[in-house]
């Protein structure tokens, strides 16, 4: 399917089929999810992958109740990584067991550092989210891509995911992605005209 | 080309050879950011694309002087939309045009009413980013598969950029995508170990 396509056949499903997705189908949506680009390439998610019911019925309260929590296949959980430092010092490790320069692994690492230093913790944490935010997009069209469906979900219980799912506080759930196979149909996409949205120079 | 491709081949080019994308392709590129997912639909996006050699020659002091924003064929500025009372509207007078239920147009619309209001000014901003980064995320994808290439960039001044844009204060210039032929080559992908970044349940 070209990508044109999977734009305008991806649908946020309100419904799954309760199917399992194969797991190689899962692992490779898992791949186009840790290929995707971020700032200074930090990578800064951690992704909970659930498969198991009885935790998504453990979560499915601090979910409103939504019907995609239970009915999907695996539940993905979007966490954003918070803590930069221990992320800069896997960059580094990963680096120097990749034979990159001495050099230029310090001033690579430097510019993040740079950066960050200069954000209030809040600050971090929306650029962290941010981030987030793309690798969440590969897996919206790489559900898609790979026959099967998907729903963005903002509105959950934060505190809820991170007390089940014991996080670290470091990690912050931030956006929801059930997948699986819809067994609803799309509604017709609504979107603003070009002139709302684009502005040519 | 399959997603897979794309996601692997798409890299942050550097440098681009100056020669300018088909009217028609850059017409493609918008329509998958058009469609882009985003939370309660609301499109928070408004997206400066700039061909005039002229401008994009201004705007360079204000990106660090990174050669991408003179080379590219197309900058393309995504701007979040933070006045989302005004989105609401739109919404509105689109959903009646479409002739949609003036009940069911309400309760979408307190939906969203409801979720913004208990929102700071900064943590509104930092919401309305988060949606453009999946439009970005369209962006950066679909230019790939259209047989061209882009690079995200957040280092630029974003003041530089409202002032020589005129942006109005409610749209902030959030991330650049300048898109053209890349005449770099790629470097490998480096990416965290799967373990680094998923945890299965």
């Amino acid at each position: 399917m070209d990508f044109a396509t999977i734009v305008q056949k991806r649908y946020a499903t309100k419904q799954f089929d309760g199917k399992k997705i194969p797991e190689e189908n899962v692992n490779q949506l898992l791949e186009m999810i840790r290929f995707a680009p971020s700032s200074f390439n930090i990578q800064p998610w951690k992704v909970v992958v659930i498969s198991d019911q009885t935790v998504k019925e453990k979560l499915q309260p601090f979910s409103w109740n939504q019907p995609q929590i239970t009915s999907c296949s695996h539940l993905l959980v979007f966490c954003a990584d918070t803590d930069i430092e221990n992320i800069i010092q896997r960059l580094e490790k990963q680096l120097v067991d990749e034979g990159a320069k001495k050099e230029s692994i310090q001033r690579y690492l430097d510019m993040i550092r740079n950066f960050t230093k200069g954000l209030t913790p809040e600050q971090n944490v929306a650029w962290v989210q941010k981030q987030v935010y793309i690798a969440l997009g590969n897996a919206l069209n790489g559900a898609k891509a790979l026959g099967f469906d998907s729903c963005p979900m903002e509105g959950f219980d934060q505190k809820g995911y991170t007390d089940t799912l014991h996080l670290p506080e470091t990690l912050i759930p931030t956006v929801l992605c059930p997948i699986g196979y819809g067994s609803d149909q799309p509604t017709p996409k609504m979107r603003f005209a070009r002139e709302d949205v684009f502005m040519r120079i």
